[in-house]
């Protein structure tokens, strides 16, 4: 056995608790288009992004302080909330200083659960701030849990792609006893070359929904490296970039 | 929309909640080795198998009734049991005739979901018997589930691997809005060619695991296909031969 720390693939909000959380820094993975609307909004200069797991906790949120209030519910803003979950929404124009409260299904959802069970540390990746996650994975090197935010529990093809895609670049630096990573890595390498033709010709179930709401455009955004490359950090309720000042990590 | 029955791919017991087993058929998979194993000995003329939950009711069984008791915990005969989970155990000249109560960890729990949950039919699937888990597959016309036993509900590369295969043979009778499915059948066909090596070199964990107990030649029968070509249906608490005498569907 080496020292090197683990590295699991937790494939489904349903399939977390199989793996030790409590020791783990998580990786928050919602891919279309929750984590790559964050990555967007901070390294855009938001000041923070406060997830929510509801509307009407977004709304209350919005009565009680400064903030862009947003969600989605089936690929429309929600009743009631301002803004989508589009990352081109978010330009440094427009958020720049800006408190953001956005509530998703899926990608919420899952840190909720990440922070009930005692997640050693949670952060959100996204294609969007690929390089920012694996340098902070590498150094940070501890004990890793990607997890997929999936759709309503179901597995599906980008956030695994993306776990693939870490563990493509990075997995040389732990020791992963894991299918479910193996998998991921597998089919990412498959698809690398060109993601958006390979969930297109691989008929994945979000590429279809999105590409059903004319949102083409976000589907290559949210499957493009590095164009918001900032780590977001979870902490005291808030998503805050790692080195954003006043916070101590 | 197509009428094309719908396929879904579980892959981890944990998983199949999210799907309507009610209105299904559901193929049970445990590759590496229950499901291979059940197929050689329904193929080599054992009257049925009986698969139970746990040790001590397979030792009761077998103080109750005229049969083989089967089972292994940690790759080792389970103690109070008679044989193990090799199908190289069950050869024509040993099983035929005879009834084998069997427990295994995953595929039985599995099972025994499937029927609680009311599963239309319940059939078993290995590569052992894949032409005639697919040829039954096509003719049903129905609703089918591609259930992974996997390793204690983490999800497992062989088993995926087989509903792969499956969706790739057969996938085009079926309206498939599953990125599982999709993530199965890519792997597959990535690695279809030789799939031994294909699980030797993404270090799946039931491949490290049998290999560690000496176990190769049980890992290629388990991944070559039709060598006992039978469709073991599941009915009364048996699984039998689709067209053994009695066994009406």
């Amino acid at each position: 056995m080496d020292n090197k720390p683990s590295l699991h693939t937790s494939l489904s909000p349903a399939l977390l608790d199989l793996y030790d959380v409590n020791s783990s820094i998580i990786v928050i993975i919602d891919v279309f288009r929750a984590t790559s609307t964050i990555a967007t909004a901070l390294y855009n200069g938001a000041k923070c992004v406060i997830p929510v797991d509801s509307v009407s906790r977004c709304i209350e949120l919005g009565n009680q302080i400064d903030c862009i209030t947003a969600g989605e519910r089936d690929g429309k803003v929600a009743e009631g909330l301002e803004y989508g979950n589009s990352p081109f929404e978010y330009s440094k124009e427009f958020i720049e200083g800006k408190t953001l409260v956005l509530t998703t299904t899926n990608g919420t959802r899952l840190l909720h659960m990440a922070l009930e069970k005692g997640a050693g540390e949670i952060i959100t990746g996204s294609f969007s701030n690929f390089s920012a996650v694996c340098d902070h994975l590498t150094e940070m090197n501890k004990n890793v849990i990607l997890g997929c935010a999936s759709w309503k529990d179901r597995v599906n093809m980008e956030d695994a792609l993306f776990a693939g895609a870490v563990i493509s670049k990075i997995g040389e630096h732990f020791s992963i006893n894991c299918d479910s990573s193996h998998i991921a890595k597998v089919m990412y390498e498959k698809g690398k070359k060109d993601l958006f033709e390979f969930i297109k010709k691989n008929e994945a179930s979000h590429y279809r929904r999105l590409i059903g709401f004319g949102l083409e455009k976000d589907i290559r955004y949210c499957l493009t490296s590095d164009k918001a490359n900032v780590l977001p950090v979870y902490k005291d309720g808030k998503l805050m970039v790692k080195s954003f000042p006043g916070l101590t990590l």
